[in-house]
């Protein structure tokens, strides 16, 4: 069988390996789409070297069907279509023992900590298989692993309908949260710097603007008659968005903060003290995010088509990663399986 | 009747006046304690010229009994015991139109924006009056206001029995919120870097760290098992207790912005994304915290002989201000009613 890893030292490889077939507990899956997403592009640049064994087969936004089921497993049939929550925990740790085993001190992240998707056959373990609907495209089921990011971050937010929304950050994600933030019968706003960006979010329907070149303070008061943002959405990883959060939430808004930053970042804690804000953090997602994702896709309240910019075959991760760097692509998923792109 | 004035440039003045009457809508309080805080001390040092009208009549810690009733007003009679909970909200900001009249964006604070309690006879709207139980002593109740911050603070942390709680800052809202706590069910340790405050804080049955002399995060590691504190209350004002709370708190965990930083503070984002933490800001009361501070109080779960630290009579505010200063004192009264220094 096909599949992409990543060697070290920035270098991809697309080989041929033989299939094992699912040890007692897991299932094997015939992988037909995998998405490639910032994390991947982390991966293969070398940021996560310190972390990630090599080589790696990555990739952990996947749909297909059931090839075969291990011994102990119930409830799964050959042929069945799944998706994967790439989430393995420990049990044991104080989160998992808090309840909150998504953010397990010692995760293992299918695809990162684990070998991933981008093979034609993954031997996972049939706990983190999750059941597609009869009808929901295999294409848009690829969606399920970033989606269930964005209600995840959505949930936490706690918004309601009606809210105003402001999302710091256009790309994928960002893009994702405004979508299932309007699914949820918000307002949203959406800033970024990027041109190709904003004109891709205004085709969405959303409305953006360009933080580098107005006050964005100002144009959020406008936009909220004075009151402020019920929720803002810091996507982007900037340090001067991040400092901008606390100048646009409204008194006991919420600030969600969903990008990695990579330093200690500025933040005006008097504001948060004199508006009584609240800021979250909101990491991956658990079982109920990606149940509510598959249902949003679905019902097409995500529109896949809107989102996936390319299809490319296994053969081409490389030259695809190149084009996510750019920050031209919005969402790049590879035929793994090659019915597509052979 | 006496005062005390603040007059601008640093300038105190006790000083004689006649009494006015209660207007329509108003009662008029025979003020009997008046605590002094730090928000007197920055009035005091001019740190806040550019919001107080001078002379200006400050202290809002105040109890006390009524003295007249206007016309108009209903449900009080002359004699009875009141505290004051010195906050007029307009009722038309978003703020007050969301519910959160307490941060009201245009708030009057009495004793800040408006003539406040150093004066014998206090007339207040009937709105802000408070009554005290029968049975509770009126030096006592000069703490519902500090209490009330605490309890505020408490509250908005969510925080349960059993809680493991740190408490950076050992002046008087930090131990206030340490026993409030307590009196939740909380475990807590309180970090200050002064020998005095941390004393203090021992003979009052906490226990106590030096973050200065310890590594305070291996010692909140230690203390939790490694799990880290359940909340932790930012009650310093210190960049580097800002900076530390993110390290403090386990996964989900949640911090409490309860100082005044006078600048922005290096936060570690990623520290709050990685765990799902929660950071609120916590600021004055509501009126359900006033009476549960009057609870308290009542039931002596807040020990107020401990916090009490002087009791000087209304024409040694200066040098009571001085020792406020040094951070020796920890609560100091005003016998405004001159019944105990006189």
């Amino acid at each position: 069988m096909k599949s992409a890893a990543y060697l070290g030292q920035g270098r991809l490889e697309t080989r041929s390996e033989p299939e094992t077939p699912p040890a007692e507990g897991q299932i094997q899956i015939a992988v037909a789409y995998c998405g490639l997403c910032g994390t991947d592009l982390h991966i293969v640049h070398g940021d996560m070297d310190a972390r990630v064994r090599t080589p790696l087969v990555f990739g952990h936004e996947v749909s297909g069907t059931v090839a075969a089921v291990g011994a102990g497993v119930e409830g799964w049939s050959v042929g069945d279509p799944v998706t994967v929550m790439p989430l393995v925990w420990d049990g044991t740790c104080a989160a998992c023992r808090a309840g909150h085993h998504h953010i397990c001190q010692n995760l293992d992240f299918l695809g990162i900590d684990s070998p991933g998707g981008l093979q034609e056959r993954w031997n996972v373990p049939a706990s983190v298989a999750v059941p597609l609907p009869a009808g929901l495209d295999l294409r848009t089921a690829a969606l399920v692993e970033p989606v269930s990011v964005a209600v995840h971050d959505v949930r936490r937010s706690e918004l309601t309908d009606g809210d105003r929304v402001v999302v710091l950050g256009g790309g994928p994600i960002g893009v994702l949260i405004a979508m299932v933030a309007r699914a949820a019968g918000a307002h949203v706003l959406l800033a970024e710097i990027d041109g190709t960006r904003r004109e891709r979010a205004d085709g969405l329907g959303f409305e953006t603007v360009d933080p580098s070149s107005v006050d964005l303070e100002a144009e959020v008061g406008r936009w909220t008659d004075g009151v402020g943002a019920d929720v803002v959405f810091e996507v982007s990883g900037a340090a001067a968005a991040a400092r901008s959060t606390t100048a646009l939430a409204r008194v006991r808004g919420t600030i969600v903060v969903v990008a990695i930053h990579s330093a200690a970042r500025e933040i005006d804690l008097h504001r948060v003290f004199w508006r009584e804000l609240r800021l979250l953090g909101a990491r991956v997602y658990e079982r109920s995010d990606v149940e509510r994702a598959i249902e949003l896709l679905h019902q097409g309240a995500i529109p896949a088509t809107a989102i996936i910019s390319a299809v490319v075959p296994l053969d081409q991760v490389g030259p695809a990663m190149d084009d996510l760097s750019s920050g031209r692509s919005m969402k790049v998923l590879v035929d793994v399986a090659g019915k597509e792109t052979a």
